[in-house]
């Protein structure tokens, strides 16, 4: 830890790199467009997996596993997803290597082993899960059925970047199956909702709640429902999405039931997920020109103690101490490391756990211990304070607490100075060039102006907010009548 | 729940099946070889990972993920490893669909969108992560590396079986760095050790922990530690395996550390696993002719509680008390179930909750209640006893590590009588036909006798016991000295 980050204003982009590599989050590997999710990361992404699997379970959802694999009828029977996904999947199509006789110690494809059928790495699992939930339901005493799977999905990308947009990415997929419309969209605004606590009530990020315009909606649905966070440098980033699939994929693959009067009914679904991108999200929302910022919920050590001590039996008196601290905070189900290690002083251990976003960083030494205080440092604010020892109990859960409902309110701070309603394209332009964040204009609500406006701009309408207001307006690029303001901005 | 499981004695293999399919815990999809895993068996799956997850964070590992394709070139790196594994991948040649002119609404795979290096589907991720390892290794600070993922990977196996052998599966996958002979064996042997202790002490399994003969062994391992299970048809099963993988995929990636004296070595490594096999084991070591068991450590759902009622006003009195019990219950920790679907008879919900192998049953009714009594009825032995209401808190967790321990304990008494010695091959072929199980004898330690005992009997050496008695004898095959029995069975 010795050569500084770069700032944020200085490049933006680059300082995300960098953040993502000091702080040991992930690499690029040997495989094009696939990323090595490094241990510190992963436990950051478990503390994800953990929280949203607990609110999945809470709404009656439960887990199951479904294929890697979709063998291309299947993949092609629901026509717009098929189309929308065929131009980047991964596809296999032989089942064995063998020996290359021309260069020993080398294998080559074997042609003899080539699948009668292609099969497709799943880039999505509507069509696999449509394909079996066909025998699973008969009768309306079958539905709902409320599943969730996490899995890793592969989606061709050419330009990748770490979290944000990888080849092969980790995520969950939640699949349900109703009885009516009515329950259908219940369950995908149900969805969005657990999204929209999970973001801003654990991950400290604020998101509007949104439905997509037909254009950039997920392939096969009647409605995609999102939630949008902004980033630092004024775009914004797609965090989670619900569809609503109306009967498309029950059509594909005829999945019917006999409901309560006998009759028999195509089946209602809805498919919902969040990815790996969300590291990326919570990286942009919180972190410095110091490095990572977590909100203490998700941060996988909440605590650093660092001793700070001058020779041997220094060493021991603080270490003693230390290890009291740690017991005492653990006790309390906070995560802490007590950093002991003799070959680093602790400066270097200072910037260490400031790149890597630890939410407290308590320096102990003889002399603190003496005079029975702690210093206690918290990463952001950057606030440094004398505490009684005896407090520790009290002082640390509230500084956590503190932590993390300040985080949330300086990123909602940040949304709300860049959310620009404007009335003109000209302005539109200029709001977009100089400060960024979402824009709120009238559309005609037609896809040719939606892609004249990206074509020329490069926003895109992230969403329709729920509940939107509605008020008579025209189109600031058309100038035909609308009824509503839109969100528009640069996106992730 | 109507008709009756087929019984062991009558077709073992299709009496596994059944289980597999009534009590809901997975099916083979649409995809050859691929297996879903259905919610009720996928909860036992999550508890098992959770444990094992708990007990590898507990020995000092971290988890974090690699990515699911192996690049050609990468893959054949390690020659034993590439050997071993070539003719059973999947392998990717094409990144894209297109639409085929020939047949609208139909997809082909894009000639144009050949991919110019192929990429394997991992079938064990050595070859990726040991890559990445050339790049996190320099020092003998940086050691050891510990890591373990939770992932998929893909064999392509011909003849697949619901979770004992199919071409995808889900598994863990630890994959550690040392600079040290010494301390890679000490890893490799602590990890056997894990897996025994979780078989035994979590699924109730008894097993035998050993090494593997040089042909059993894994493709690139110096040595493979397993444990074996014993099924109820006496055949056997590899439950988990532990490599001692020496420097071979060090040497083959180039993976150096400086020692603590300045001088350049190759990396020492482990691997070691275990998978949705596991389930395998689990059905096949405690379940019985009416259905699934299972230890309560593994079961998704402890205690049902079933009311006996008759018309509408008794039904609120006993369901009002069982969810008393629920609630009582479920603050001692335990998982209950109050199955209150009045569309069902007691009789069906009996059978159905015997065939999911849930622990303990409560049966509750009208008279129970006005008595102040409880009539508890234990999965394993089938046995129904009344209790006083009074002793719930105390009886449940009682009953429940009874189970817990009786289960262990009496297929341990199963395992031990299904061991047996013999000194000559017609006794050996004898054992083998008539009883089964472990069949201890001796073998001279070539390969050539191995194969040819397996050819003439489908048995395979299991393992060579840890702490194996030395003992002189001669091999009941070439009649060639000997200095220890190893241990037969037929295998799954």
């Amino acid at each position: 830890m010795s050569k500084k980050l770069i700032k944020r204003e200085e490049n933006y982009s680059e300082w995300y790199n960098e953040i993502v590599s000091r702080a040991d989050l992930a690499e690029n590997s040997g495989v094009r467009g696939c990323m090595v999710i490094k241990p510190y990361g992963y436990a950051i992404w478990e503390k994800i997996q953990a929280e949203l699997d607990r609110m999945f379970k809470e709404t009656g959802h439960t887990n199951a596993y479904f294929p890697l694999f979709v063998p291309k009828h299947m993949f092609e029977a629901e026509e717009k997803n098929a189309e929308g996904f065929a131009k980047e999947c991964a596809v296999v199509t032989h089942y064995r290597l063998k020996n290359d006789e021309d260069n020993p110690g080398k294998l080559i494809v074997d042609p003899e082993a080539k699948l009668e059928e292609e099969l497709v790495v799943r880039p999505t699992s509507e069509a696999i899960i449509w394909s079996t939930y066909k025998k699973w339901i008969q009768s309306y005493r079958d539905l709902p059925i409320l599943i969730n799977q996490w899995a890793n999905v592969v989606r061709w990308e050419m330009r990748t970047r770490l979290f944000l947009r990888t080849a092969e990415f980790l995520w969950q997929e939640g699949h349900t199956a109703h009885a009516t419309k009515a329950e259908a969209i219940e369950e995908t605004e149900k969805m969005i909702n657990v999204y929209a606590d999970f973001a801003e009530n654990f991950m400290g990020i604020p998101v509007i709640k949104g439905f997509k315009t037909a254009y950039e909606r997920f392939a096969g649905a009647l409605e995609t429902y999102c939630i949008e966070a902004l980033m630092q440098d004024g775009k914004a980033l797609q965090a989670g999405t619900s569809h609503f699939l109306g009967q498309n994929f029950a059509k594909a693959f005829d999945v019917k039931f006999t409901n309560p009067e006998g009759k028999i009914e195509h089946v209602w679904a809805t498919s919902w997920g969040v990815s790996t991108r969300l590291m990326g999200a919570l990286i942009m929302t919180h972190s410095d020109d110091q490095g990572l910022v977590l909100p203490p919920k998700l941060a996988p050590i909440q605590v650093v103690i660092v001793p700070i001590y001058k020779g041997e039996e220094q060493f021991k008196i603080v270490v003693d101490h230390a290890k009291e601290i740690q017991a005492e905070l653990k006790a309390l189900g906070i995560s802490v490391k007590l950093d002991d290690d003799d070959k680093r002083k602790p400066g270097w251990k200072f910037a260490e756990y400031e790149m890597k976003g630890v939410p407290l960083r308590i320096a102990l030494g003889q002399r603190d211990i003496d005079n029975g205080k702690l210093e206690i440092a918290r990463r952001d604010t950057q606030e440094k304070k004398i505490y009684n020892r005896s407090e520790l109990s009290e002082i640390v859960p509230k500084l956590l607490e503190e932590m993390q409902v300040n985080l949330f309110d300086k990123a909602l701070t940040f949304q709300k100075e860049h959310y620009t309603e404007v009335n003109s394209y000209d302005e539109f332009k200029d709001i977009l060039e100089s400060k960024g964040g979402f824009i709120a204009a009238h559309w005609d609500g037609t896809e040719e102006t939606e892609l004249k406006i990206k074509e020329e701009t490069k926003a895109t309408i992230r969403c329709i907010p729920l509940e939107n207001k509605q008020e008579e307006g025209v189109c600031i690029y058309s100038g035909k009548p609308s009824s509503q303001r839109v969100l528009f901005a640069k996106a992730y």
